[in-house]
């Protein structure tokens, strides 16, 4: 039974995690010929909404994004608080975090998630507060972590 | 400088590493209503020329697809033999173990990325013959292992 919201085709993006993203945003540059791009830093709990494991979190994380067509390469660098990214990078160094899908209704899709035993790990506002993303806990049932982004209808 | 048959545009492939292969499949049918995939085993060293770490290997491991548009999600269940694959389950676990990538002329863009510091983890030829798999150590370099599939022209 799966769930009209979350279609597979609507894979949107590969998040890596890595320790210094200039360093690394610079090779992806160098082998792809990408031009720079723009490192910018998620918002701490006040703009955020940040949750972890539930509770309102001050983590913070760099990001930096090259187009690969349907799919968006996102390099991550975590700050030094929980979150999902430190988590990963403690455990398992540099290396692919999660597997992201562009959805509508972020409530329905958690939703029928939870109910096939995948929960809420982190969410969050986007930095300008156009959307909001979902780590969902779909290690252990689809093998990687799943990201839902959900951009906000404009007023 | 970037090398013109390696274009991020051709990404098209994200590679799971799963214990089970069966039991993942099934969950990725429920919750993204794909039909039952086929569950392919790749060859032995006779057929698939397989090298590991630049030697002979008779690695394998069962493979199945799902169709997301540009992208395909590859779950592969290695076998016990030494492989990239086995090396990552046993350090890792379970998790995305590589991004792929369309090429052309494999012997160029290798010997760029070798030339990037990124050598051959392990090679080897499709099931049906009908084109060369690639990974490459691009780990230390962007976070992740990339693989580099080249079709043959047919004849």
């Amino acid at each position: 039974m799966s769930h009209p919201n979350l279609k597979a085709e609507t894979i949107c993006q590969v998040g890596i995690i890595v320790h210094d993203i200039e360093r690394t945003a610079q090779k992806y540059c160098e082998v792809f010929g990408f031009p720079p791009p723009q490192i910018v830093e998620t918002a701490g709990f006040a703009q955020s909404k940040t949750t972890y494991n539930g509770q309102p979190s001050e983590a913070t994380a760099k990001l930096a994004f090259f187009n690969a067509g349907q799919v968006t390469i996102e390099l991550i660098q975590p700050d030094e608080k929980p979150s999902v990214w430190r988590e990963f990078l403690e455990q398992h160094g540099e290396g692919v975090h999660h597997i992201a899908f562009q959805i509508k209704d972020t409530e329905a899709v958690t939703g029928y998630l939870a109910e096939n035993g995948a929960g809420i790990a982190q969410q969050g506002l986007y930095s300008d507060g156009s959307g909001v993303y979902t780590y969902v806990d779909t290690g252990p049932l689809l093998g990687t972590m799943f990201e839902l982004l959900e951009n906000f209808p404009r007023s």
